[in-house]
C-alpha cells in the first residue's frame, strides 16, 4: 500500500514564524503616508493595530518565536496534513508528483486561522476588549470570530450586503462563535449611515466596509482593528504552512520543482510559498507561481505602482501590482480573490522575477476543481480551484516535455459553505469574465497622481 | 507542549473490520420474512444488494479483510485523527480526559463514507451499474454519491422533499460528485406517483423514499439498493472507528472508562463502540453510552420487538428496539437520528445491557455544542451534539463522584451544512420536544400483531 499523506506530531508543528524582509535581495519601497509622502511609521498604526504586530510589521528579524498559547490553538487542527493526490494524478495521466497542504481541516475550513489566531493573542495581550474587521465572502471573518473567542474578545464583523445575503451560512458560522456580523453598509457608522443616505439600496463593497470597521475601531473602548491578508505580518503568520510542507516533504526525502498557491490579498500564497522563496533566494532551483482570476488580474496585467489599500483611500500609500483602489471586480464566485490590489511582499517578490504569475478565468477553474472533487474527494474552495488549475497547466506542460516534475500546492480550503457556486457552474451559469483592456488604462490613471515606487 | 492529537500513519490504517456477531454471548433473533414468519435466506436479499455484502451480513467471522482498493480510498481522509478535547475539558473543570475520533475530515463531513466506500466497491465487483438509495438530511446521500463517482458507478439519491427543499447544499454536493438527487415523492417512480396523486404536496419521508429507490433498483439494468444503516454489514464497516480509537489510544497508553457516541440507525455508535463491547464480553470494565433525541427515543422508552424498517413494509421483519414502523418523529434538526427504529446489532446489546442508552432534547445538544465550538473550534453537526450532551453529563457525575474518568465519543461529523439548524437555537426558535407517552403506547399496538422475538 502506497502512503498517501504525511504527517506531522504536534511535537514537530514549527515553532518559528519565518519573516523574509530578512531575506529580500532588493529593498521594498516603503508605505507612505498619503498625507506627508513620507513612509509611515509605527505611531501611524497604533490607533489601530497592538504594537507587537506593529513590530512585525516592520521586524527584519528572520524568525519570529511562535507563543505558546498560540501554538496551542494552532495544534487544534494543525499540523495540517501534506497528502499525495494519487487519485488525480492518475486521472491527468502525465509525469507528474502532486502533494497539497490541506489547509481545510481548519475549524472554519481554509487557512485564515493561521493568523487570526495570532492576531487575537497579541490583542488579547494588548489589552483589546474588542476587534472590528471587514469580510468579503466570510472566509476572514469567521476565522477572526472563532480567534477571538477563544481569547476572550468580543469580535465585530462588517460583511459586505450583497455576501450577506447570498451566504448566510457564513453569518451563522460568526453567530456560533459569538461574533456580531452586520451586513455594510450598516446604521451603525456615521461611513455606513453616509452611504446608506446617498444610496438606500447599496450592496456594500470591501471598501465601504473596511471604513465601518476602522471607524468601529478607533470610536469604541479598547477596540482595535484587524486585516486577514495583504500585510506583512498577516503573511509571515501564513508561513507555518510552507515550513510544515518542507518539513513533511523533507520526511519523505522530497522536494518540489514548482511550488502553487492562490493569490488574493496574496496571504494564502505567501504562506506555501515564502519558505520556498527563501530557497530560491539561496540558489535552489524551484519555480513558484501565483495563480489569479483572469476578472482580477492584478499581478499579471496591473501596473507595479503606489495605490492605496481600499477605496475610501483609509490606508497608507502601498507599492504594489494593482488595478486601482477603486476598481470593482465582477462578482466572480473566489470572493476571496476579489481584491485590486496584492500584498507589497508578494508584489515585491513578482516584480524581481522570485515568483511569476498566472490568470485563470473561472470556468476554467470550477472545471478542474470538480475534477478535484471527483478523484480526491474533497471539494475545494473557488478561490483554491484557481491554484488547481496552474496543476493541470505544468501537468500537461510536463506531459508535453516528457520530463518529471513535483508539484506542491496549497489547498487553501474547502468549498462546503461555496456550492451554491459550484451549482452555477453545473447549470451552466457561470461567465469566463476576462478583464478588458479598458480597465487597465483606466487603472493606470487611478493611481498616476500617487509617487512612483 | 502538550500533545493534542493521535495521528495514526497510513502505514497503521487497520486492514480488517470487526465483526461482533462472532463474539456476542446469546444469539440475536434472526430477520424474519413478513409473508412466512420464517428467517430470510441470502437468496431473499439478492435482488436488491450484492451477494459480497449479503455475505457479510451473516457472516460469523471475527475479523473480515478490508480490500487494498477500499483502503485506498480510505487514506484519502483515515485514519481520522484521535483528539483530546483540552479546551473543553477546561471549560467543563471536571476531573475528566475527553478524547474523540473526528470523523469530520471526510470529504463530505461525516463518518458515512466508511460503508458508502465498501459498498459501492462490492457492488463494483458484482458489475452493478447504478445505485439506488434514499437520503434523510444528506449526509448519506452524499457520501454514496462520493463513493459510487469513485468507483465509475452511477449513483441516484431519492430525497425527501422536505430535506432536499430546506437543505439545497447537501443536493448541490451530491450533484458536484456526480449523482443524480431527485426530491421524493418524485414522479420517476410508480410509489412516488401514487403519493403524488393523492398528495400532489406530500412534504416526502423516508419510508416513501426507501420505496421509490427499492422500486428503481428493481426495475433498472444491473441496478442495485443500497443503505446507510442498520445493517449488520454496515455497522462491521464503521468499525475502521473503533478500531482506530483503540490503536491510537494504546499508543498512549490509555483505555477509556466510558465510551458515548450518538445512534439514529446505529451505524455510528456501532463504528465506535463494538470494538470495546467485544472488550467488554471479554471481562474489560467499561461503559458504553448510545444517545438519542428525547423526540424519538427509540433505546430508552421504545419495546424490543419485531417491527418493519421501513413504513412501506418493504424490508424484513427486524428484532430491535422501536416505536413503531409508522411513527414519525418531530421535524428536529439531528435529521439523522430520526429514526424509528434501531439497528438490531445495538438493540441486541442494550437488551443484553451490554451497553447503556440516554436521551437529550434538541435544546440540550445545541447548548453543548455552541460551548464545543467555541472551545474546541469545530462547529458539531446536530448529530454529534447529542453525543457531546452525555460526555458533560458524564463529567459532572465524575465531579460529583471526585472520581477520574476518561471518556471517548465519537465525533461522527461536523455541522457545517448544518448551520441553519444553529441559527434556529441561537435566536430562540427551537423546542425541546419530549415524546408524550400515548405515543408509546400507539408503537406497542402498531407492532402487537408481530412475532415476538
Amino acid at each position: 500500500m502506497e502512503e498517501t499523506k504525511v504527517l506531522l506530531k504536534d511535537s514537530e508543528i514549527p515553532r518559528q514564524w519565518y519573516n523574509i524582509l530578512a531575506d529580500m535581495p532588493t529593498p521594498m519601497a516603503p508605505p507612505l503616508h498619503p498625507a506627508t509622502g513620507k513612509p509611515v511609521g509605527p505611531q501611524d498604526l497604533a490607533p489601530i493595530f497592538p504594537m507587537a504586530l506593529i513590530e512585525q510589521e516592520v521586524s527584519s528579524e528572520r524568525w519570529i518565536d511562535i507563543p505558546e498559547p498560540i501554538l496551542e490553538k494552532y495544534l487544534l487542527w494543525r499540523p495540517s496534513p501534506l497528502c499525495r493526490a494519487r487519485n488525480f494524478e492518475k486521472l491527468l495521466d502525465a509525469p507528474v508528483e502532486i502533494y497539497y497542504k490541506n489547509e481545510g481541516v481548519s475549524p472554519p475550513g481554509s487557512h485564515k486561522p493561521n493568523t487570526a489566531v495570532a492576531q487575537a493573542y497579541y490583542n488579547k495581550l494588548a489589552g483589546t476588549k474588542k476587534i472590528c474587521t471587514e469580510t468579503g465572502a466570510g472566509q476572514w471573518g469567521s476565522a477572526l470570530s472563532m480567534a477571538c473567542h477563544m481569547f476572550g474578545i468580543e469580535c465585530k464583523v462588517f460583511m459586505v450586503r450583497v455576501s450577506f445575503e447570498q451566504k448566510p451560512y457564513r453569518r451563522m458560522m460568526m453567530a456560533t462563535w459569538g461574533a456580531n456580523c452586520v451586513p455594510s453598509p450598516s446604521t451603525e457608522t456615521a461611513a455606513g449611515r453616509k452611504v446608506l443616505s446617498d444610496h438606500p439600496d447599496s450592496p456594500g463593497s470591501l471598501g465601504i466596509a473596511i471604513s465601518e470597521a476602522i471607524e468601529e475601531a478607533v470610536t469604541s473602548k479598547n477596540a482595535k482593528y484587524s486585516l486577514g491578508s495583504v500585510l506583512n505580518h498577516v503573511c509571515m503568520h501564513q508561513t507555518i504552512i510552507g515550513l510544515e510542507a518542507q518539513k513533511q516533504l523533507a520526511k519523505i526525502g522530497v522536494y518540489p520543482d514548482v511550488v502553487i498557491g492562490c493569490a488574493g490579498g496574496g496571504s494564502n500564497f505567501a504562506g506555501i510559498s515564502l519558505p520556498f522563496v527563501r530557497d530560491k533566494i539561496h540558489g535552489k532551483q524551484i519555480r513558484i507561481i501565483a495563480t489569479e482570476p483572469s476578472s482580477c488580474p492584478t499581478l499579471t496585467r496591473g501596473p507595479f505602482a503606489y495605490d492605496f489599500g481600499d477605496i475610501a483611500q483609509m490606508t497608507p500609500l502601498l507599492a504594489m501590482y494593482t488595478l486601482g483602489h477603486d476598481f470593482v471586480p465582477e462578482a466572480i464566485h473566489a470572493g476571496g480573490l476579489r481584491y485590486h490590489g496584492m500584498s507589497p511582499i508578494i508584489s515585491h517578490l513578482c516584480k524581481e522575477k522570485l515568483i511569476e504569475a498566472r490568470a485563470y478565468n473561472q470556468i476554467e477553474t470550477f472545471d478542474v476543481g470538480v475534477k478535484w472533487a471527483r478523484t480526491e474527494g474533497f471539494i475545494p474552495a473557488p478561490e483554491t480551484n484557481h491554484a488547481i488549475a496552474a496543476v493541470v497547466e505544468e501537468a500537461r506542460r510536463a506531459k508535453e516535455e516528457g520530463k518529471k516534475k513535483i508539484i506542491l500546492f496549497n489547498w487553501s480550503g474547502h468549498g462546503l459553505i461555496d456550492l451554491p457556486s459550484y451549482d452555477a457552474y453545473l447549470s451552466g451559469k457561470l461567465e469566463a469574465h476576462e478583464l478588458p483592456e479598458e480597465e487597465i488604462k483606466r487603472a493606470l490613471k487611478a493611481i498616476e497622481k500617487f509617487p512612483k515606487p
